[in-house]
C-alpha cells in the first residue's frame, strides 16, 4: 500500500517479479478490492498458485509517526507483513512505507540480533568505477563508536554475501584522513576496527572519496549518511534543472541538451540514490526491505530481487555468525593477555 | 606560501586584485626570493606603492597539525599575516593554507566576538536559481544547540550584508521536516530560532533541498557540513569522468559528450563548492577568507575580492552588532516576564 503510488506500482512490479524468480511466493497485504483491480490489469494466471492476498483496511501513511504503526498493531498492513517474517510465514518483507514506523515495528516484533544493538539502514552508492554500502542512512541520528563498529560488521558481510568479495574494504566517513580528524566517536570505532581482524578495515574515507570507489563499505550515523544521500541526489537535481533551462537558449545548447539529456536521465539512476532502490534495514532477526517511497515499477522490481537475494544468502544468520566469531575472537584475545 | 600552487598562483592573483580594486593594499607574507621571482613575471610598475612583503622563510605546511602554526608562532607566513589583522595594520587576511591552522591561530590571536563561542567556518553553496551559505563545514566537529544557533545568526549577518537580502531565510539541516526529526541539538536550536524574532527561521532543509534555493543560509555542525559539500563536490566528479568515459563509445555519445563538455565544466563551476572559492571564517574578532587549496589564479582572486568586500562592509563588527541586538532583545524579554 505505501510510497507515492501505491498498488498501481507495487502489485505489476510484484507480478514481474514472480515471473523472474520461479521460485518465489509472495503475499500482498493492504486493500483487498484495490489489489484485486491491479492484479486484473496483469496476467498472471499461472502465477496465481504463488500468489495471495491478506486483506486489510488500516495502513500508515508517510505523515504518520512511527508509533502509529505500533498503536495501529495487527490492523495495519505494515505491521502484518513484518509479523509474517516473525512466524516465519515469510523470508523478508519489502515495502516502500513509512521509514520510522517500519524501524520501530521491526525493532518491535523482530528484535535485533545478539550483539547487534541498534538496526542501520543501508544505501547502496554507486560509484565512476564501482559501487559501495553506506549506513546508516536515517535509522539512528546518534551513534557511539560501538555502533559504527556494528554497522561496519553487518556492512561488511552484505558486500561479501551480495558482491561475493572476499575482504571487503570497509571505511569510515570523516572529515579528512588523519587521525586526529573526526570527532570521538569515530576516533573511537577507528581504533576498535584496527584491533579487529575480521574487518578489512582501510581507514577514513572523505565526502569526495565516497564516490571513488575508495572502500566498498562507508560507515557513519545517520544524521550525515541521510544528509549525504540526500544531498547527493541534490545535486544530480541541480544538473538536470540547468540542463534544461539551457534547451531554451541557443540552438548549439539546444543540440547539446537534446543528445545529453538522454545520457544524463541514464547517469542519474546511476548516481541518484534516491533512484538506486532497495535499502536494506540491517541487524535485525529478519529481512527488511525498504523501497523509496517514489520508486516506480523498475525500483520496486529491484527491491523485491534485493530481498530474494537477501533471503536465499540468509544475511541476518551470516550477520549473527560473523558478530558471533568478533565475539569469540576478543574474548579469546582478552584471556590471553 | 600556502594551497597546492603556492606563490606561481597566489602572486598573479594579487597583482590582478590590485589592478581590480584601486584602493587595495597588499601584503604579501613568505619567502621574498619566490615572491619576487613571481612577480618579475608581472607587470606592477604602477602597482608597486600598493605593494609590500614581509619575508619569513618559514611556513605551515597542509600535513602539520594545526598546533604547529602556534608552535612557530611568529615565524611562519600564517602567524604573521593574522597578526597584522589583530595589529590592525590588515582589514582581513587571505590565505589558501591549513585550515587547522587558520582556524587555531585566528582564535588565538583575534579571539571570537563577545557573544560567540567558536568560530565557523562558511561555504557558498550554488543552486539551479539561487545560492545558499552552509556553515559549518568543518571548523567544530560537535556542536551544542547555543553553537547552532550562533552559526545562524552570523550566517544571516553575511547574506544580508553580502547579497544585500533584507531577511536572509534561514534553515537548519535536517533528515526531515517533520517536527520530531534529528538529534537533540538540532531540535533545541529550532526551539531557538522560534524565539528570536531577529532571524528569519524557515525550518528544517534536508539534503536534496540544500540546491534548490530553499534558505539563504543553512545551519549545521561541522562534520555533517564537511561531508555534505565534500561528497556534493564528489557527485560532479563522478558525472564528469562518466562522461570523459563514454567520449570513446559510439559516434553518438562522442558528439554528445563534444558538445556537452564545456557546458558541463561550466556547470561544475558553478556547483562544485570546491571551486565556488572563498570561505569566510565568521565569529573572530577580524576577517579572515580561506582560498581552497587547490584553487588556480581565477579563485584565489575571487577570495581576494571576497575579502575586501567583508573588510568594506566590516563585518565582523555587524555580527558583534546583531549579536548584542539579539542578547539585550533577550535580557528585556526575560525581565519583562
Amino acid at each position: 500500500m505505501g510510497g507515492e503510488f501505491g498498488v498501481p506500482v507495487t502489485v505489476p512490479a510484484t507480478v514481474r517479479a514472480l515471473k523472474l524468480h520461479k521460485d518465489l511466493h509472495v503475499s500482498l497485504i493492504g486493500d483487498q478490492a484495490q489489489i484485486d483491480r491491479a492484479l486484473a490489469e496483469c496476467r498472471i494466471e499461472k502465477l496465481r498458485s504463488r500468489l495471495d492476498v491478506v486483506h486489510t483496511p488500516h495502513q500508515v501513511t508517510d505523515t504518520d509517526k512511527p508509533t502509529a504503526a505500533i498503536r495501529a498493531r495487527d490492523r495495519s498492513s505494515l505491521f502484518i507483513a513484518i509479523q509474517l517474517v516473525k512466524t516465519a510465514k515469510a523470508d523478508a518483507c519489502v515495502s516502500s512505507g513509512n521509514t520510522g514506523a517500519l524501524l520501530l515495528t521491526g525493532r518491535h516484533l523482530l528484535k535485533t540480533l545478539p550483539g547487534i544493538d541498534r538496526p542501520a539502514i543501508v544505501a547502496t552508492i554507486p560509484g565512476s568505477s564501482r559501487g559501495a554500502y553506506l549506513l546508516d542512512v536515517g535509522a539512528n541520528v546518534d551513534c557511539q563508536a560501538e555502533q559504527l563498529f556494528q554497522f561496519a560488521v553487518m556492512g561488511s558481510v552484505l558486500a561479501e554475501s551480495l558482491n561475493g568479495q572476499p575482504r571487503a574494504r570497509v571505511g569510515l566517513l570523516n572529515i579528512g584522513v588523519e587521525d586526529f580528524k573526526g570527532n570521538e566517536q569515530v576516533r573511537r570505532a577507528a581504533t576498535l576496527l584496527e584491533n579487529c581482524p575480521a574487518i578489512n578495515y582501510v581507514g577514513y574515507v572523505e565526502g569526495n572519496a565516497l564516490f571513488d570507489g575508495a572502500a566498498d563499505v562507508v560507515v557513519c550515523d545517520g544524521f550525515v549518511g541521510n544528509v549525504t544521500i540526500k544531498s547527493s541526489a541534490g545535486v544530480v537535481n541541480v544538473i538536470n534543472s540547468i540542463m534544461r533551462q539551457r534547451m531554451n537558449s541557443n540552438l548549439l545548447n539546444r543540440m547539446a541538451s537534446l543528445l545529453t539529456l538522454p545520457l544524463l536521465h541514464q547517469l542519474q539512476e546511476r548516481i541518484d540514490p534516491a533512484r538506486y532502490n532497495g535499502a536494506s534495514l540491517l541487524g535485525l532477526q529478519g529481512s527488511i526491505i525498504k523501497s523509496h517511497g517514489n520508486a516506480r515499477e523498475d525500483g520496486f522490481l529491484y527491491a523485491i530481487t534485493r530481498a530474494v537475494r537477501e533471503a536465499e544468502l540468509g544475511v541476518p544468520a551470516l550477520i549473527a555468525e560473523k558478530v558471533a566469531g568478533i565475539m569469540t575472537a576478543s574474548h579469546l584475545a582478552a584471556r590471553q593477555s
